[in-house]
């Protein structure tokens, strides 16, 4: 692409470092904000900036949060002996969104992936253990996506504090609420008839 | 989406006002900023200010510019007595990446779409008009594209400037009616303009 304009083609170059946004696209996009007031732009960048250099990471879950303990880990209401383990924020987005939850979360930041040079250390993992091994833990919940990176970062952190008295779980998999068994993939319908729950518990939802 | 910070929330905001950009696609990109290290935020929030703020129009053609006359306009090598009529620097950028056009452009900043509320005043017409009642241009060459919009733009400069001594023409059409000019091979469009066909011959289709 040959730009008319170093500022524009600056501007495109930093857009398309995003994640899924070409140059054609990033072009579009700032396209897009030279025909909108200056104040869109503005507040943009701002926030964009605000955001990466004062958002905090929770110190006990790795929540994002703009206070050091986030508003879930200093909820007096939540009950903090069981433990839900995520992937990423937008997991726990998804997860409190469903208002059916009151542990706590801990958020690992992502999947042991050897392919993309993610080990164990990369990834929040040891606090973890570190507050099973302290006993306040009553439940670790497993909540990864059922990916061969989701079983084996479950599996890992399993061996790290199976010698100790928690109880662990997994999220159950099944057809979604409302969905036709026909379109359901088999992986899916397969393991609904596995993990098949008491008619009786399922009459209480 | 409830946010578990605002700052992560304001971004995600202003993100998801770029066109095509929705909450959950905002959340992922900032979620991807967040990963990076702080300069790349940084690079790309003044980039996009700088580029808002500086970036000229060129007072001749209004392609996007970083001084008052842009490179194309400024070159003594380009025939400025052929102009090109496109609807915005996109198109631009997709012709001059043919190395096969040597004359000028005129840039609209759209087309005529009274369902949008733009009518001929919103877009750059009246220099144009005036550039060829000055009678300095031999050539007008449409290459808006062919939608109903793009006609009635044509449509509407022709009868501006018919009593005027200047030949007019509309780009070939190897390209297919209906497809956008900046996602056409180079070849094709390139040959598009090579053998471009009088104004008037196309109003007979
Ligand atoms: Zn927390
Ligand atoms: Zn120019």
């Amino acid at each position: 692409m040959d730009f008319s304009s170093k500022l524009l083609e600056r501007a495109v170059n930093e857009m398309s470092q995003l994640p899924g946004i070409g140059k054609r696209t990033a072009l579009r996009l700032v396209l897009h904000l030279l025909r909108q007031p200056m104040e869109q732009t503005k507040a943009l960048s701002e926030a964009l900036q605000f955001m990466r250099n004062d958002v905090k990471f929770c110190k006990s879950c790795n929540n994002i949060s703009d206070v050091e303990l986030c508003e879930i880990c200093s909820n007096p209401n939540r009950n903090e002996e069981i433990i839900c383990v995520v992937e990423d924020i937008r997991d726990v987005m998804a997860i409190e969104n469903t208002s059916s939850y009151k542990g706590l979360y801990h958020v690992l930041g992502g999947k042991i992936s050897p392919m993309d040079g993610i080990g164990p250390h990369e990834l929040n993992i040891e606090p973890l253990v570190n507050k099973v091994k302290e006993g306040k833990v009553k439940e670790l919940i497993f909540a990864l996506s059922s990916t061969m990176e989701g079983d084996t970062t479950n599996f890992y952190i399993y061996k790290q504090i199976q010698d100790y008295n928690v109880y662990t779980s997994t999220i159950a998999r099944g057809i979604s609420v409302g969905d036709e068994l026909e379109y359901a993939d088999e992986i899916t319908l397969g393991r609904s008839i596995v993990n098949r729950v008491p008619f009786e518990s399922s009459l209480k939802l």
